[in-house]
């Protein structure tokens, strides 16, 4: 009987944010499967270290970085090869996901290859989105107001008109985008409403105004923009 | 020395999807406080029972049921009395929110008056969307895809500007809405790649495609739309 695949969602950084039932899976499993960026450290798995029994296999997915789609598509199709070879003799494998594995996360593309095949079930995390609300103290939605999330590599004039339509704003992925983003909310009238946060919930954090955001944001970083003064009273 | 408040999130129903920290400052609390809606059960309290210290001191605060916003402010106002009362009394105070405590939760109504008088920290939670994406098996959003998310109540033809606009959506609240957001969606043309999902995570999950949900949705259900076929791939 073949083995089952579990997508589980690590949170965002802090090993404490992981729910009960990641430490549960990621404690019993003989078989966990992630990702690394160009052979760097795997964020997933250092989220998950203290979770990992010491016989644990691991299977690691190296992910090339690239602006290209095909070659990180053809380390998810070796990493899916892998996985189900395991699976075919009757292991579950669980695979290590940053934040939540349908946001944003690369579990989708292992999902998509195997789910028709075996059994799959995913386990949600807490988003980074939730994590960077928390630590900056500024609630993202209160009763019928909307949430738009934007990923920060948007151009500047999509960017620009979502902004503009919306309630409260995520805008995720920031990095090297930092200096386009803010051009953008700043000719808005936004800046004032709006927080910067670098990864949340772990040690390096750092939460500020967005006007005092340092020049340099790293790819695991964050703005909140919420336009209403005390929306929630 | 003033006690320590913390706004903790439960995640969206099932007791394992609850994070490490917060099972562990609910099992070392000596006071927690939850919301009960018109005298009827807490289901923060339900998620959180296991976790709960059979001599910990309860706070109740009952929220009435009602369209108006005083009538839920004054209990506010009455459950942020009680909990201040509490840390002036050098205790912390653990307050149980369902999902996230920022993500369309209570807990900013108490943030909003405690939070520039008393240490106050909040732990993100596990939100019903990644539990509703989860449980239907559906990529929320990839690469550069924006998500949209909408409470049900919204008037009908602002559901459908921002529904036609967006990407992914993840329309909350659905509740006694659901006739109105099902004829939204079957105009735009969209039903094919709509699901409905009831109490995710929970032993009633219900999880089907948006034509074949059932007349009567309850409050805690929603649907997702994701336009893209195979958007992840």
């Amino acid at each position: 009987m073949a083995g089952k695949l579990y997508g589980v969602g690590l949170g965002p950084g802090d090993p404490e944010l992981m729910t009960l039932r990641a430490h549960r899976l990621i404690s019993g499993a003989r078989v966990v499967v992630y990702p690394t960026l160009a052979g760097g450290e795997s964020f997933a798995r250092s989220i998950a270290a203290g979770s990992i029994a010491p016989d644990t296999r691991e299977i690691v997915m190296d992910v090339p970085m690239s602006v290209e789609r095909a070659p990180a598509q053809v380390a998810y199709d070796q990493g899916a090869a892998d996985i189900a070879a395991a699976l075919d003799g009757g292991e579950d494998v669980v695979c290590l996901c940053e934040g939540d594995p349908f946001f944003y996360g690369s579990f989708m593309y292992l999902f998509a290859r195997l789910s028709r095949r075996y059994e799959v079930e995913v386990v949600p995390g807490v988003t980074s989105i939730a994590a960077c609300a928390a630590s900056a103290g500024r609630p993202l939605v209160a009763r019928n107001e909307r949430l738009t999330v934007l990923p920060g590599p948007l151009p500047e004039a999509e960017l620009r008109a979502r902004i503009e339509g919306a309630e409260s704003v995520a805008i995720m992925k920031v990095g090297r985008h930092l200096a386009k983003i803010r051009a953008v909310i700043d000719d808005l009238g936004f800046t004032g409403q709006a927080v910067y946060v670098e990864r949340a919930s772990l040690a390096q954090e750092v939460v500020c105004p967005l006007a005092q955001a340092p020049a340099e944001a790293p790819y695991f970083s964050m703005i909140l923009l919420t336009k209403g003064a005390d929306p929630w009273l």
